[in-house]
């Protein structure tokens, strides 16, 4: 086949593909770090909820992911090449993955819990390449790599969506610890009576600092008669506010949802306080879905983390950026580790 | 001089000292590793106590160390050979020290902070070559090398003394931070409303699983009665029992006393986890002097651990053990770190 005017698939090119609480999102990197098309398809059947673990659901999920292959194989024309030379896979999921490939705990895929993916992602796409990474790894070597955290060495990369996700990179590499599962920032408990977590504790970070986190603040808020206008937007139900709602009032104005969702700021500053104690970073990269608010939140947090670290203005400053690929982080870094054939 | 039966300062001998809250500990490490001779002497006026930044304090605890070398120097024989000649000497301090050897922050010994360390030790010991550095990497370093880590690529060591202190050894190697403070694990926040910390914030894991913490939880305790022998013992006064009281009644069978210590046990394994979901360590060494009572409260820790760590039975069972040095362990790295100029 003659190649024409549009991209295609060079050796270079590599796809990486995320999983993530709402949608599979998948994109081909060039040989310049260039993303030349990007895909996705909403997550099969709310993984964020329940707690059933379904080999059917986790089966749709790497469909889903195949689905996601097969609109980047076709707009890169891939079709007329061999498997075995088709462009390598690297995929990202949330959770405690071990170094072989098995999903040994994740509280945001509990479907996904105990399958070995890549035996299971081998099932739709035969004889492909495939690597499978914790979402939040791949997320930091992007930003690493290529993206807000370049030039550091001490790096703490955190990953705000449905859940919280963290890296570590340390001494200019990234560090996944004894048996790959560093950085599982988002349960470290910060309150041992605070409000029941999907993990099975109480009180986890990302019971305050996620999405998931505003929510519950945000219906507390509400409960307490604190957020008239974005109850009554909701239907009146305090209880059905979402965090979403509360971001959408802010954006427009509204004092009270703009006070909520600067308490998530505060926590968010709070979590990164505690985590420069034990890990002392030179950068920290704020990535996910909330970074898209961040001008409501972002000065709640420096402001948190200025008056809570250890040492306060005795210590060197600590940089605190949004992440430059947004939420195309995880996907980008998948697409990166899958060319070099793994994290390093 | 002529050498006699008893040990003295060869070329590959070298001094470690650890600056305590109640003592500052010397020894002298052999070529072998042997620890040759150790010397002690209490720490001047109550360095854990009080907010005082004076350099009174300090140059009073930097003529304390020079006064535990005079100890080591006079078994060794050091007299006879020129400063430049002598055991080099590592100094642990506790706190947040800086690559150029300034305190920047220390809660557990405030009197030295803004100081520089370097400076202050090369008054009473001219000439002679020091190094300064953070007590609890300098007692991973001698867990790691030669105690209880040793084959461990990925260890959390953890100090339990007045405070907590902490260090970390990812990838084979002793991780610092991107300005020397990593590691301050005692500043974790636990709660953010619990009792007030020396670092200025509230509720840092150190209130709870130290000494100091064993110490609130037995005054909590009093003042509950729960404690009627150890309150009779310490003379009536609920506000007056300390954590020693408490251990020694223990200790000696009060069922009383050893669910307090037990309650600290809890604590300990309550920030263990937490710590294993940011850094998923293989081994976690528990040093310090609350080690010597180890076995009333290292049983209710690993309970603890085992059932609040994320993943639970789902992951790899992580080794925690005593540290092999117990209190010495800052002192051996200390020596360590000097004999080859640096931690690395």
């Amino acid at each position: 086949m003659t190649s024409d005017a549009g991209p295609s698939a060079g050796a270079d090119v590599a796809f990486g593909i995320d999983i993530g609480g709402t949608k599979v999102l998948g994109v081909a990197l060039g040989p310049s770090e260039r993303v030349l098309v990007e895909a996705r398809v909403a997550t099969p059947i709310g993984l964020s909820q329940g707690d059933v673990v379904g080999r059917g659901v986790a089966v749709a999920v790497a469909e889903a992911v195949a689905e996601v292959v097969a609109h980047l194989d076709a707009a890169l024309d891939v079709g007329s090449s061999s498997a075995s030379e088709a462009p390598a896979i690297g995929v990202g999921a949330p959770g405690m993955l071990d170094r072989a490939g098995r999903l040994r705990f994740s509280p945001n895929l509990p479907q996904g819990q105990g399958v070995d993916w890549h035996v299971l992602l081998s099932e739709p796409l035969p004889q492909r390449r495939i690597l499978i990474e914790n979402d939040a790894n791949l997320a930091a070597l992007a930003e690493h790599q290529l993206g807000a955290a370049q030039g550091f060495d001490d790096v703490l990369t955190v990953t705000l969506g449905t859940g919280i996700g963290g890296a570590l990179i340390v001494d200019g590499r990234l560090r996944v610890g004894g048996h790959g599962y560093a950085g599982e920032i988002g349960h470290m408990v910060v309150d041992p009576s605070g409000p029941p977590c999907p993990c099975g504790r109480r009180g986890c970070w990302e019971r305050y600092a996620s999405g998931g986190g505003l929510g519950l603040l945000a219906r507390e808020a509400a409960m307490a008669g604190r957020l008239p206008a974005v109850v009554a937007l909701a239907g009146g139900d305090p209880e059905s506010v979402r965090g979403e709602d509360v971001t959408a009032a802010a954006l427009a104005g509204d004092a009270d949802a703009r006070q909520v969702v600067e308490q998530l700021g505060w926590w968010v500053g709070f979590g990164l306080a505690n985590l420069t104690s034990v890990l002392d970073p030179a950068c920290i990269v704020l990535g996910g879905g909330l970074v898209a608010a961040g001008e409501l939140w972002f000065e709640a947090t420096r402001a948190a983390f200025a008056e809570l670290v250890e040492g306060g203005s005795a210590r060197e400053p600590v940089v605190i950026v949004p992440a430059a690929f947004g939420d195309r982080a995880g996907a980008v870094g998948a697409a990166l580790a899958a060319r070099r054939g793994g994290l390093w």
